[in-house]
């Protein structure tokens, strides 16, 4: 797994060739146990490390979409698996807890459950108030910059930039580790702001 | 290939597992015709993505431990190979031209050869002022954090110090394209005045 911006974050990725972009899997790493978000599929390599690192008590998947080897790393290292509540019904795979808006799966980590993405409460993580974890509405697949889910597949575009909105409010945020596409590891609020901005001109303009 | 930070610019990787970090090729796409800098062997997809893009007509080796796929792309694509001048005597592979400090491979992007890294002359590359793309000695095997090659690999410290001073200086700097580890994309400058300071810190302490 590769470093990211603190000594206890670690990330793997698999590049996506129908969208040109790297899909991301995280690793909090906590003595009381480890976190993973949205994990890609792992490789040997990296599931060791992973294991050398004290494998992982908890899974969070942020939406349905993002089930990608949660399934498979639950029957490999025993992990308990957290889903979006808003989807209870019908989730692709079982799982042990459900998330809300402002639950703490664990202390240090607090959901946020967004509107108006394409599945509903889809899941953002806020690390220690600094560092947010994204799935699939907010992304970046060009390098420096943040994006919102195309327009074409957001359920409601309003509840969406509301939602931004609310994430451009926070205000300490360092790192936006994106399910999708290049992390932003500096300055994430003011990244943020700047896709608030572009979308609400957008929003004007159209 | 992977957008990076401006609509001319494409990356792709890989993972090593020796150092947990990826590697990465670039692609500058242009008009008069496109330029690959220590390019990773490419998959058929990433490569049918360069040449629907125009192909490549050089590529740029920064120094013998880069050279990665620059000869079977010049097989595949045709391009010309340019190598540090510093290495012209047991290249590793055959190269069309030699680049020495403040040489122009092409109208926009400036070699820089610099002294003290593990090989001679590795070259730094310069595109439009406000690009830079390190080989070696700049590199980021954490998120959001330039870092020195490490001193066991140094050739000589102090020579690599004022190498990284004179990028340093380099007032424009928005984005630092590492071959090895997390790209930065915006701060650029700020992010190299940062490690000369933590580089120059160390150099105090010990």
């Amino acid at each position: 797994m590769k470093a990211l911006h603190r000594p206890d974050l670690f990330g793997w990725s698999s590049f996506d060739a129908a969208r040109n972009v790297d899909f991301h899997g995280l690793a909090w790493i906590r003595p009381e146990g480890n976190v993973l978000v949205d994990p890609m599929p792992m490789g040997s390599h990296d599931l060791a490390h992973l294991v050398a690192l004290g494998g992982a008590e908890h899974v969070i998947v942020t939406n349905s979409d993002h089930v990608r080897a949660a399934a498979d790393l639950r029957r490999i290292l025993g992990a308990r698996i957290h889903g979006p509540a808003a989807e209870r019904d019908g989730f692709p795979i079982a799982c042990d807890e459900w998330l809300a808006d402002g639950d703490e799966p664990v202390p240090g980590m607090v959901a946020l459950a967004l509107d108006g993405s394409k599945t509903p409460g889809e899941l953002a993580l806020l690390i220690d108030g600094h560092t947010l974890v994204t799935g699939d509405l907010v992304r970046a697949h060009q390098g420096g910059r943040l994006m919102l889910l195309p327009d074409a597949k957001l359920a409601d575009k309003a509840a969406a930039v509301q939602s931004l909105r609310r994430l451009a409010e926070l205000p300490d945020i360092d790192a936006v580790l994106v399910g999708d596409g290049w992390p932003v590891f500096r300055d994430g609020h003011a990244r943020l702001i700047e896709l608030l901005a572009a979308v609400a001109d957008r929003g004007t303009a159209g």
